[in-house]
């Protein structure tokens, strides 16, 4: 318990906040002889770094990563990896006005009521920040499913009303939002920064989806695959919704259409999104996840201080105007982590004998 | 791991298959001293079990619970609470038909990918007959829940294209379809029916509401309350997605709209459903699951067999026609199972000193 | 939490009383396909029932098992198989006089004071037939490990101040007392019939060896194996110390004397039993348990009511005056979970990539 | 799985090797509003380092503790603690002649077993410094326990054959081997002396006692008090033995003997060490460890490398004569773990009705 520690076979413990000393992670269960630098987990967290373009908070990290332990001549051990990102452009100060009150759509007034005592400095643990230590695990993760084939990809799909048209992969990583469309990405830009402009912000989809999986994994009847990666998605603060393959799409849908047809050559459609009965079909893992718009803007609210009483704020500092570019990597990371978890529980069960 | 167990702090180990002799669960946790008698269990399975009605599965079950352990004179004794369910109207021989093909939207295939050997009679572990576990298990977390003032109800919002109008909670238990809103329950019945004529099914939505939780209840960063809730219903086979609060309707949402304003006399509104940042807020939790419609359908449709050969085949057994109305209190057990866990997490994280 | 589930990768989670309806046991994480019969776990059950020999207790169960879940056609299917064990010769009303009153050496009082309510029929949760569970399971594991080569076996050492002076492994099961010299035996008999004659009871070691183990099972570094082991030998009630290899043996040697040197033929010595830094050296596995003598006795003891007064007790019923010869099958049991469950923590390591 | 996470309700994740950068620890589960600063774990690393006198290992650590997250102003925050150690007289060139042999009593055998690799500086991650975070984390669990009046104390009994005559525990700080008895303790260290002059190691019996304990703390069946505490203890790699209460001594009683009896006052004796069924009685907690002599030793001994070829090496390096004197402050640490994590998972039992 604690709710710090995620994965069963492969298992992440996370700590930190975002204005305190550090952010990391310890990760066990990692294959031995797994080769494995900082480069190769810095390459993934300068995808998640902010400050990098328009669209993104001004807040400068250079999010540099160290490995404590665990690698030894460039190879995994098999001993748990710990992994710190030093906190550099913290400043506590700029939140001190925030000590007293409850921002509207943030965790503060919930981590008041939990705990009786909150780090007020930035959301603390709640922050976004929390989920580079995330990326970083997810960093070694993506490196043991390589060999295996396994490649994941996500990408805006959505932000407010525009939605991409269509799904070009390689256009992802072009321009600022992540978006698979480019006409609809410039449109995407343009709906940001107008949204930011108004001290407003804006929520969007970000679909996943991830081939080679082999068919197979996930543990039924609770440990299901889809069920693992649901817990994993919502497990990010600005998460409200996830939808495998035709998802709530699905309700208005018949057996006779929703049904995969199974041929020789596999399945026909993959309206499942690459699960059923909570074990990997083999075909393409597909998700989509709801993200609601930034909860930190710069508009006048209303909201009440720690004795209840009603006060009025406009939250300055510096936030993602929409979060979905920056969570592309991080969704990326948390699915890798769920499916190097359920080969290895794979290879547990079917092992050993 | 293994798949079969749920919760931490009050958790539940799961077992059975649909045509083996008995599906049942250990319960772990239980408050010593809980008054707890086989009638408080029974009246939720009776709810759960088939052949309730013209739109739910023939299938004769009695589904009787038998207590094997941890009450004494009426009360749990903190020891495990073993609940066995014998199975009575197994027909495992209407079955051998299916031994040998993989039937399209069933976990047919993904069991014999996983396993290389499958229970084949009546979908084995994976059929939705495993949930009366689940509501026998649900049944005494909703007796510890009672006296701390938490209400769980879930509905039918949607059946196909008809949309509950209203809720109204005192007209859930007057349909077979369990949806608020006798107009459209009248509505929803025709449409299943219509469906069932026509050897086919029909998807849904399903909504559920707890009052009374405390705010405080969720374990950042991982087993945030949504999180849990959201790997408990999407463990249910039969469920493609998940929303809170406002969910995928957030995404157009901008975030000074989004956000629920604090007053003095609590949220303004509750587009977060009930958490923020994975805990608790106090307000109404509410959360929607997408209901794929019955793999199980009377069409011809086109699959292979264990030699990957094309098969048509025609599914005989008996089946839901649309699974919302008998997955309603599988989704109240489910989000009791959730809450109790936390509140007995909450317990331990203040308690002790 | 709930101390009721044992092992990871390969997991059981126990339940019952000694005199409710049945004991049982869940098994998760077998290997599917494992071939396995009712006939394959009651071999091992008619090892530890009672009414044996002269030496133990005269209770009449046939301890008949019955699985009711994850076996199909004679092998395992990879979901969880549930065993039950009735109740047969429970005699609830035999132990109402206890009721009221704390038996010395028992844990009564404990209970009582965890969970503020108890069952006291024959100890309840705490009584010895809870370990049928566990043999019922470590049948399981033990088909697991047969193929594999492991071979596990204990034994009585010790019985009060008579020790085995020879160890012939084809002598065990030729004496009621499970000893490894017939010599030794003969007074171990006679001195457990004269404790039980002068209502007392003996205490005494039973060793365990396990051959075949492959070097490198176990997990550094708080689950190691000799830690899994000391804790699943612990967890019986009447076990009070354990030691591996040399063992507090090893308090007086010198490390020039202790160190087992390698040679290019394996380990020239064993005094550390087969684990090197909590890991197999796959040189035999040998560890001792310290068994106290049995609580229950006839001659009359002073201890106290529930309202805190003194009361003298002599307790009937039927016990066994040393638990030695019983235990044997728990311990070879308890050994095989935890061996089964790193086997497959090893396969889940190096495996998945 | 992975093996560095222990406890549930209050939890750590330790990382580091001897050699690498640091080692650490993640602590979860820590009562929100706690006081803490650095200097509280401070003085609990101080009482382990190297060091400290001419009994023990003259490697120089400061052994600074750095508190990265999960403090504010002070207190705890309820979110996970990360502490880390650096490692500042590494000297990993030390090593180098080791890298292709296997020192006999250590791991270097197991470890090339398991994980086909191995960090052979000073025994990496098996190495006696990885306790330095335990020590930290039980700095933390001893501040949770001492409002609830739970005091723990360790101290060397035996080392070789000379034994402590009395145990006074003022006395156990003023000598280099934590003896509490002083005579004792003078013949302990002159024998330690000797053994270094002659390039060896002693052994020994660590004693530990815990008062203040409530009644009811430990959670049968598996998770017993005295089978974590086993667990616990059996974890550190010296750690051959563990007996509880009478122990191995129970072997020889009779049960009229080693039943305790009840009285109005309470326990009229201890046999039980503090221990009935797995559930604390109230009386003092009583268990003692077997402590094998240090492997490491600059005698000539025969061994093999990598290639099976016969090696003779002799261990030059930095290390404890004897291990008793430093691993009572780890003792202690595990101790105060485990009684904390129960607490905890009691609060949890009895609580969120």
């Amino acid at each position: 318990m604690g709710g710090s520690i995620f994965g069963k076979a492969f298992r992440i413990t996370t700590f930190g906040e975002s204005h305190g000393k550090a952010v990391g992670v310890v990760v066990e269960g990692v294959t031995p002889g797994l080769p494995l630098t900082e480069a190769d987990i810095q390459i993934e967290l300068d995808r998640r770094k902010p400050g990098q373009s328009e669209v993104a908070t001004p807040r400068q990290e250079s999010d540099t990563v160290h490995i404590l332990s665990g690698v030894f001549e460039g190879r995994a051990t098999g001993c748990p990896i710990a992994l710190v990102i030093w906190n550099a452009d913290a400043r506590p100060e700029a939140y001190r006005d925030l000590a007293e009150v409850f921002r509207p759509g943030h965790a503060d007034y919930t981590y008041h009521a939990k705990y009786g005592i909150r780090d007020h400095r930035g959301s603390g643990r709640a922050s976004g920040r929390e989920t580079a230590a995330r990326v970083a695990a997810g960093a070694i993760a993506k490196k043991v499913l390589a060999p295996a084939g396994v490649t994941i990809r996500a990408y805006t799909l959505q932000v407010g009303a525009i939605g991409a048209e269509r799904v070009d992969l390689d256009e992802v990583d072009r321009n600022p939002v992540r978006c698979p469309d480019p006409s609809a990405a410039a449109r995407m830009v343009e709906a940001i920064r107008e949204a930011r402009d108004q001290k407003d912000s804006l929520g969007g989809i970000v679909e996943c989806r991830a081939t080679g999986v082999p068919a197979g994994l996930g543990e039924p009847v609770f440990d299901k695959l889809d069920a693992d990666l649901a817990k994993a998605m919502l497990s990010l603060g600005a998460v409200k919704g996830i939808e495998f393959g035709a998802g709530f799409g699905a309700v208005t849908m018949r057996g006779s259409e929703h049904n995969d047809a199974l041929t020789a050559e596999g399945f026909a459609t993959n309206h499942a999104g690459g699960v059923l009965g909570g074990i990997s079909t083999g075909a393409e893992l597909v998700f989509r996840i709801a993200v609601k718009p930034t909860s930190s803007i710069g508009r006048e609210q209303v909201t009440v201080d720690l004795d209840g009483r009603e006060r009025r704020i406009a939250i300055g500092g510096r936030h993602d105007p929409c979060i979905c570019p920056r969570i592309v990597p991080v969704v990326e990371a948390m699915a890798a982590l769920v499916l190097v978890d359920h080969l290895k529980r794979q290879s547990a069960l079917r092992g050993g004998a």
